[in-house]
């Protein structure tokens, strides 16, 4: 197996004809669904056809995106034969209902879905971090949590440098991150605010304007979300660190796009500031923005629609005998979800990993 | 000197005449001056008199309060002849001008500012935590920082619980522990938002609307803020644990009033969430708000204008070997600041201890 440098900082792109591509996006019309088909136009994503899918309700419908028009077709089984490539983004019941079908056609299915994340035999990959797991795959490659991908965006560069004990994190999670219908709903609340009206509420069981709520995802008998155990678990698979000891508070906040996190880490080696500010700066994911002077760290705001991560704040933490704090904001849609999704396909691609169909 | 229960429960006042007192308020203007104005009156606080003080910006302006106009007075030297109780409310530069003239005109100030927290001559007193160090004022009895109130409110009982060894906090603060212009910034915004109208910025650095700010009052040269040292320093005071180990993320989150906490604590003898629950739900300052199964918890929106703070995601934390994390939401102008100021006043009257002009 190549090791991580060998793969990830591969320049050039192998002799194959990947204009040739065609590629699906499953669930087109929710949230992610149109941040891939943005991103993939935006990367000139290599592909010669583009095919959305979505729920039956969608289908038939036409949509323009990017001068081009589009058919919105059902996903159902047998829909993705001739499809090489498809980024699956409709939630696990339809990961669950049709990815098999879709790889047995041949197609590579990149999954934003929790369904096949904790699988052993399923990579679950961040590019920057673990790209050789790519080549372990079996058609299908599990996109992480979108906590976890902006959590580690920060965290992995300093494990890489002093060799992470341990973590605690407290998150501020946008609304986008539960999808369209919740960025409505804040939306709404606004709208309703202003105007004097009553406020409505459907997605969140509390209003999600001025309010925060510390609760994503449905709660475990342990008293811990399923956010909250995820970003234990895909952490420690993600970094290969299976014992790894992680406690996390996920939290929802009004705030449009993009998450942040507040964490506090424990290391093996000596930790410095600078040496921390060195290895966040130097790492692919991630703009160091911390100039306390200048009032310079990242705000959700500045990190929407941003490719990296935004890290500062970092400095010594006062509870650990080796320990860093710092804070990071990225963008759940991109990092946390359709960029990272996109980044992998990209890497497959450029490594000549993909098995093209004839 | 006496216990902390013993005076804490004492419930049979004094033998005294308390409602001859003359009561002032100093920043009567202000977002915590208009709330203790509020809570002498909703509270019923023995008093004869009640004199509004403020910049000579506002002396002479008249104000009515509760059926009664109050002439709004300068605070200056001398002013403060005859006021048996002063509530500070309008920084740390007033209270450093007037409070000692004050006090030498044997009047009990209790500040809300920061100025003398710290000074090991000054009692810093939450009374629910250590109502017997208000026996050793000189004259001024500081009170705590809002978010070290709220975190102490869910952290103290799990102290005296399991005896606490060390806490990680990130805080999701509200605009109007900033003050009223704070408040008025995010209804700005929120206003200019759904007008469509330009965005201005004045009180933050950052637009706060559908935004989180992670800065809370300046930077030191640890990289910590004066917030998040303030959290450290005062923990250890008012609990009386100078070793305390302790470590914050202090953010400004677009919500209106109370502040909310999401906590990682160490203890020393082992923990068990049926215990934990006890012992918050046991405890004077707090209300225990945990039930999973029904998604209660506690959020800002629910502890605004409440006198207890709200507790709950009590669980075992799954990165301390001995250990709890929770969330705690409270109002950070009631226990955070002018609440906990009229409680402090309260118990030295209803203890005899308030030393009376003649």
């Amino acid at each position: 197996m190549p090791s991580r440098s060998q793969v990830f900082l591969t320049d050039s792109l192998k002799e194959m004809n990947t204009s040739s591509l065609t590629v699906g996006i499953v669930g087109a019309t929710g949230a992610v669904g149109q941040e891939l088909v943005r991103l993939l136009h935006e990367r000139n994503f290599p592909m010669s056809s583009l095919r959305l899918f979505a729920s039956a309700r969608s289908a038939g419908k036409t949509v323009e995106k990017y001068g081009k028009k589009y058919t919105i077709e059902e996903a159902k089984l047998g829909a993705f034969a001739g499809v090489d490539v498809a980024f699956f983004a409709a939630g696990g019941s339809v990961t669950k209902a049709f990815a098999a079908d879709a790889i047995k056609s041949g197609c590579l299915v990149i999954d934003k879905s929790s369904v096949h994340r904790m699988d052993p035999a399923v990579p679950l990959v961040i590019p920057e971090i673990n790209p050789q797991d790519l080549l372990k795959n079996q058609g299908l490659i599990a996109n992480p949590n979108c906590s976890t991908a902006v959590t580690l965006m920060g965290l992995y560069p300093l494990h890489k440098a002093f060799g992470l004990k341990r973590y605690f994190a407290a998150t501020f999670q946008s609304v986008s991150g539960t999808g369209a219908e919740a960025i409505r709903e804040l939306e709404d609340q606004t709208q309703a605010y202003v105007k004097g009206q009553p406020m409505n509420k459907k997605v969140y069981p509390y209003q999600i304007f001025q309010n925060c709520i510390p609760q994503v995802d449905s709660f475990g008998a342990d008293g811990y979300t399923g956010e909250e155990n995820k970003m234990m678990l895909e952490s420690r698979k993600i970094m290969g660190m299976p014992n790894l000891k992680v406690s996390t508070t996920c939290v929802r906040v009004p705030v449009v796009r993009a998450h942040s996190v507040a964490v506090n880490a424990e290391f093996e080696k000596p930790v410095s500031v600078a040496a921390a500010r060195e290895a966040i700066a130097a790492f692919e994911g991630a703009v160091l923005v911390d100039d306390q002077a200048a009032r310079q760290y990242p705000t959700p705001l500045d990190f929407a629609e941003k490719v990296k991560c935004g890290v500062g704040r970092i400095r010594i933490d006062t509870a650990f005998d080796n320990g860093l704090s710092f804070w990071v904001s990225g963008d759940n849609l991109w990092k946390g979800a359709a960029l990272n999704a996109v980044q992998n396909a990209e890497l497959m691609i450029k490594n000549g990993w993909l098995k093209k169909k004839a």
